[in-house]
C-alpha cells in the first residue's frame, strides 16, 4: 500500500518533513511513504495512492485515485480539503486541535482582562500606573460565551473552567452536542445571554450561514466593557460592524479576520482596543506531532 | 467592642470605603466600627479599639493600643504590619492572594510562552508573520518551577496544573509545606531543576535570606530559551543581574522591582524581552470583598 503526502506549507509549524513522518514508517513498515512537494508531482502518482495526507484536495482530483481510500487532513475546517463528490472515499479532518487552541485561547482572556493592552502602554511610557486595573474581575467570577460549540470548543471550554469561570457554549443544532459540563443553549438564546456575559468567543466555521453571524445587532447585545474574540474564521464578523461598536466594548480579540492577510491599512491594526494575531492560534511546536499521531490511529483499519 | 480601620491606599482598589465593610456592620451588629482616614486619627483613639483592620501598623503603636486582640492586615507580606514586639496581640495577614494573583501568573505564562511580545510587534508593524510562533511549545507540555513554595505559590501551582503543566515547586523549609499535587523540593536541588524548567517563578517574600536569591549563579543556570516571572518581592532579583543574562533567556516579566516604583531611567523599561507590571499581579475589584470574607470568619471569636 501506498501513502502519499502533499504536506508542505508557508507556515513552518505545519510544513512536514520526512522526520516528523518517521513514526507513520515505524508502525507501518510494509507502507509506503512518498512525500511530494508539488500537486503536480503528486497528480502525477495519483492513480497509486491508498491513502493521502494533504493539507489541500480539490474535489477534481479523485477521479485520478482509483486506489485512494481516504483523505486525511490536518486542517480543522472545510477551507483546503474538498470532499469527494461521489462520497466513495473518506475525508478525515484533524480533530486535535482543541487542546491547541485552548491555551491560546486562554491567554487572549487573561490577556484583555487583565487590561494588558494598557498595562503595555503603561510600560512603554515608563509609568507605574497601578490604577489600570481598578475594575479588573477575576475571570473565575464571569461569564464566558462561546458561540460555535463543535469539539474545539468543548476543548476550550474545560480548559476555561478550570480556572472557575462559567462557560456556556451556544450551538444551532443542540443534538450533536456532546455531553460537556458546560451549559448549552441553542442559538436563539443569544439575545438573552449576550447581554449577560463578560466574554464572548467566536469559534464559529467557515459556512454560507456563518456570514456575518456577529452582525451590527448581536454587537450590540453585548454588555457594556465585555470582550470579543474571533478564533474561528473572519466571515462571521465584518471589519465595519466591529468598528461601529467599540465604544462600549472592553476589547476585541481578533485571531481571524475577513480577509487574510489583513491588508496593512485596515483600521483595525491601530485600534487601541483591538489586538490582533495572524491565524496562528494553533501555531505550536507540537501541531505536526499531534496530527501524525492521530494519522496512525485512523489509517490502521485501512492497512491491517 | 470597637474595630478601628485604616484602610486608605493610593491603589483604589485598595483603598475601603463605608460600603466595603457593610458585611462586617451587618454580620456583627453589636460591634462599633471606627473609620480612621489618617494614622494620628487611629493614634489618637487607639486606646479603644479591640481590634484593627489596617494596610500599616508599626510595632511602636501596639503600648498604645491596651484593649487590642488583633491586627489585621490585607497584605500577603510582613512589608507594612509590623509584629507586636511583646507578643501579646495576634497579627493576621490576608491568605486570600493566591487564587487572585494565580490568574495574574497563569496570563503571564501564557503571554510569554505564545510570544505575545513579538505578536504586539507584528501588529504594530501591521505584520502578518505566521512564523514567529515556530519554536512555541503548549505549557502542557513543559516544567515550570516556583522558586517560594508558600500558600500563595500552591494556589498558582493549581491553576497552573490545570493545563496539563509539571509544576515543582522548592522551599527552604520542607516540614512546613502544606499536601500539594505538584512535586515538592528542597532549596538545595535548584541546580538541577533550574537547567530543566521552560518556565522559572520567583514568589519569594522579602526577608534578609531572600536579597538577591535570583543571583547570577543561578540565572546562568535557567535552560536556554526558558521565560523567568518575579511576582513575589523585588529584593530576589537585581537588574543587572538580569540582565547580563538576558541573551540566553526567552524573556522575563517582572511584577516586582528592586526600587518600586521602577525608575524612569531604568534599562528594564525598554528590553524587547522584558515585560514589565506596576506591582499590579493582586489588584482586582473582588481584593477588599475576599479580605472583608476572611476577616468575618477571622475575628467572630474574638467578639463571640
Amino acid at each position: 500500500m501506498e501513502l502519499h503526502t502533499c504536506l508542505w506549507n508557508d507556515v513552518q509549524a505545519f510544513s512536514f518533513s520526512d522526520e516528523d513522518l518517521t513514526p507513520i514508517v515505524t508502525r507501518f513498515p510494509a507502507l509506503k511513504v512518498v512525500r511530494h512537494t508539488t500537486h503536480q508531482q503528486f497528480l502525477d502518482q495519483a492513480h497509486r495512492a491508498d491513502l493521502v495526507l494533504t493539507w489541500d484536495f480539490e474535489s477534481a482530483w479523485y477521479a485520478g485515485c482509483p486506489k485512494l481510500k481516504a483523505v486525511l487532513t490536518p486542517a480543522a475546517g472545510n477551507d483546503w480539503a474538498q470532499a469527494d463528490p461521489d462520497n466513495r472515499v473518506d475525508l478525515i479532518h484533524g480533530s486535535f486541535h482543541g487542546e491547541i487552541l485552548a491555551e491560546s485561547l486562554l491567554g487572549a482572556m487573561l490577556f484583555m482582562n487583565h487590561k494588558m493592552p494598557d498595562m503595555l502602554l503603561n510600560q512603554a511610557r515608563t509609568g507605574w500606573d497601578r490604577n489600570l486595573q481598578t475594575t479588573t474581575r477575576l475571570l473565575a467570577n464571569q461569564q464566558v460565551l462561546i458561540i460555535g460549540f463543535g469539539h474545539i470548543a468543548q476543548a476550550c471550554a474545560r480548559l476555561i473552567e478550570s480556572t472557575g469561570a462559567h462557560v456556556t457554549g451556544v450551538r444551532r443544532n443542540l443534538e450533536g452536542a456532546q455531553a460537556s459540563a458546560s451549559r448549552l443553549e441553542h442559538i436563539d438564546k443569544l439575545p438573552e445571554l449576550l447581554p449577560q456575559s463578560d466574554h464572548v468567543v467566536l469559534l464559529l466555521p467557515e459556512t454560507k450561514e456563518t456570514d456575518r453571524f456577529m452582525d451590527s445587532e448581536r454587537l450590540r447585545m453585548m454588555k457594556q466593557g465585555s470582550y470579543l474574540y474571533n478564533f474561528g474564521r473572519g466571515n462571521s464578523l465584518l471589519p465595519s460592524d466591529l468598528l461601529a461598536h467599540m465604544d462600549h466594548l472592553g476589547g476585541a480579540f481578533l485571531d481571524v479576520t475577513e480577509v487574510e492577510p489583513l491588508p496593512p491599512d485596515s483600521p483595525l491594526w491601530h485600534h487601541p482596543k483591538i489586538t490582533i494575531t495572524p491565524h496562528s492560534s494553533c501555531i505550536y511546536r507540537e501541531y505536526k506531532e499531534l496530527f501524525i499521531t492521530e494519522v496512525i490511529a485512523r489509517i490502521a483499519h485501512y492497512i491491517d
